[in-house]
């Protein structure tokens, strides 16, 4: 029997398949089937927001993305950005266009992907469109959060003196892909980074409850462009030291044997990890709440006074500004990233 | 001198065109640069949120839809979703993916009619996504809104007994795409009503402020489909009369050369006009509501018992049932929708 395609199912059926799989929650008055959602938030919160687009062949590749991963990952991408505000994730709208030819597992595992990841964070599908794509699978995707009033962290409050620290391990995504794109197979671990990113919503959470974080953001365009939008909004400059930079054991391992690579964990994109500063006197504390929830979370620099940008400090103790440009849809550089 | 290109202009580029044009209001506490908006909805108001993605060649075809009137009408008809709930619309994200040689002219014009349609119904454009698309524009729409905690309406409320009524007119936007399909040309009063919907927020607002509608919901698929939507969540059955549903008279021109277009006032989609219940004893206080905002209402039928379904009853008295099948996606029907 032919695999049934998404034509057999049609819109409505496929809309119904949501519907009887999502959950509800507390706050949720209406989901999925009226126009709108009708939504709660707790008492004395405010609402937090943030879309984004996820193209084939722009975003992903199946050639290395399964359909349940990519669900998963197109809800953490945006959880993350719930996580650099300091919030809670609440809410989450799927619109998805793909063929109709598009086969009903492929799509079954999709929404398992999106619902999972949903469901691991305490957020809950409420609503989404979904059409006809004429070629490549178009996911759009929106959460909605909370944070108490007060207590969310933006790009701009960096002050010269506070400390650079990061979740996670750095470059380990963008290595991953670029072995994708040179016909090599990265390691499992490797793969994982770039396929299932880990929100850090948790830490993101308990840096603002405690009032830890004066600026924090989340990498998606890699390290050095994304701490720019901070040095930008903060008004402030930077010096990193690159023998702090956090890299995993699998990412050392390629970095020995082609030392070049080092360029991913500075530009490369998609390490879904938080970038904060943190007054130096309260560094202490960042770390212990993030032992607490058994998140890494490494000091890497330092903030400045004026206007000189992002400097790079070699374990000789030179420094180097970093000329810093980050990936731009519209005119992709040749030149690398970082340099 | 050559057009210019998006490639010329960047992606960083045409956010700060669009930060730098966007409006603020009270309730933004961030709107666009940060990881996400940070917002507050007024003591009391519940959030109603819709999402909606459009794409070229799927949804619109730039033959006969302006820039200008894409932008305006992507927000028109998700405002509409809010409309349909009876709430009030505050803020606006646009992702929008569109090829590299698209030209600046275009988007600008593009980013125009978002922030006109929006200003107009007093929504801000707060955040959003941009990235290149491979081929066709493609945009995804998020709307939030508020509605006083009780007073949301939704697709479930309607009871037998009660009246139907619609606003504006039918069938306009559907016979201008017909239209433009075999070739012709349709005449500027349709072609707008395709291209500028209304979204009907102060009529949906004013029904649900005053608890005169029992079930609501905007017309995108055609008035027999999204009626039907009423009839399955609320458990009731309808008969429409054809002589009432409210025709303009560019469509009824059109009807008396050719009466085979009358099809398209049933099943015709994007009318983007409000579809009611109200209760018999309150149809008069509907109108009069109507009548003060000057949009037309019009009454076109009743809400019977049990699970009949649609009946249309025809001038001459005798009713027939009809077979709804609104547009699906991803299994387009070769059949008249309404039969």
């Amino acid at each position: 029997m032919a695999p049934m395609k998404l034509r057999d199912l049609g819109e409505f059926g496929l809309i119904d398949t949501i519907r009887a799989r999502a959950a509800t929650a507390p706050g949720v008055r209406r989901g999925i089937g009226d126009d709108a959602a009708e939504l709660e938030l707790p008492a004395g919160e405010r609402l937090l927001t943030s879309t984004d687009l996820l193209l084939e062949a722009v975003h992903f590749d199946f050639a290395w993305i399964s359909p349940f991963d990519l669900g998963a990952k197109a809800v953490a991408v945006n959880l993350s950005d719930i996580a650099a505000m300091g919030g809670t994730a609440r809410f989450l709208y799927v619109g998805l266009a793909c063929p109709a030819d598009a086969a009903i597992a492929d799509l079954d595992a999709f929404i398992d992907g999106v619902l999972t990841e949903a469901g691991c964070h305490g957020a809950v599908l409420v609503g989404g469109d979904t059409c006809r794509s004429p070629g490549p699978w178009i996911i759009s995707v929106t959460v909605e959060g909370s944070v108490p009033a007060g207590e969310a962290v933006g790009r701009d409050g960096a002050r010269p003196g506070d400390r650079l620290l990061v979740s996670g391990t750095l470059g380990d995504s963008a290595l991953a892909l670029a072995l994708w794109q040179e016909g090599s197979v990265p390691e499992p671990f490797l793969a994982a980074r770039h396929c299932r990113p880990t929100p850090r919503l948790a830490l993101g959470r308990e840096l603002a409850r405690l009032g830890l974080a004066s600026a924090m953001i989340d990498l998606s365009d890699g390290l050095a462009a994304d701490l720019q939008h901070i040095l930008e909004s903060s008004g402030v400059s930077a010096e990193v030291n690159r023998a702090d930079l956090p890299l995993s054991s699998a990412f050392r391992e390629h970095l020995d044997r082609e030392p070049h690579r080092f360029d991913l964990a500075l530009g490369g994109g998609e390490d879904y990890e938080l970038l904060c500063s943190v007054p130096a006197s309260r560094v202490n504390e960042a770390l212990a709440a993030a032992s607490r929830l058994g998140v890494p979370l490494t000091p890497i620099g330092t903030l400045l006074p004026g206007a000189a940008g992002l400097l790079l400090r070699d374990p000789d103790g030179s420094a180097r500004p970093l000329r810093v440009r980050g990936y731009d849809h519209f005119c992709p550089v040749q030149e690398p990233a970082v340099q």
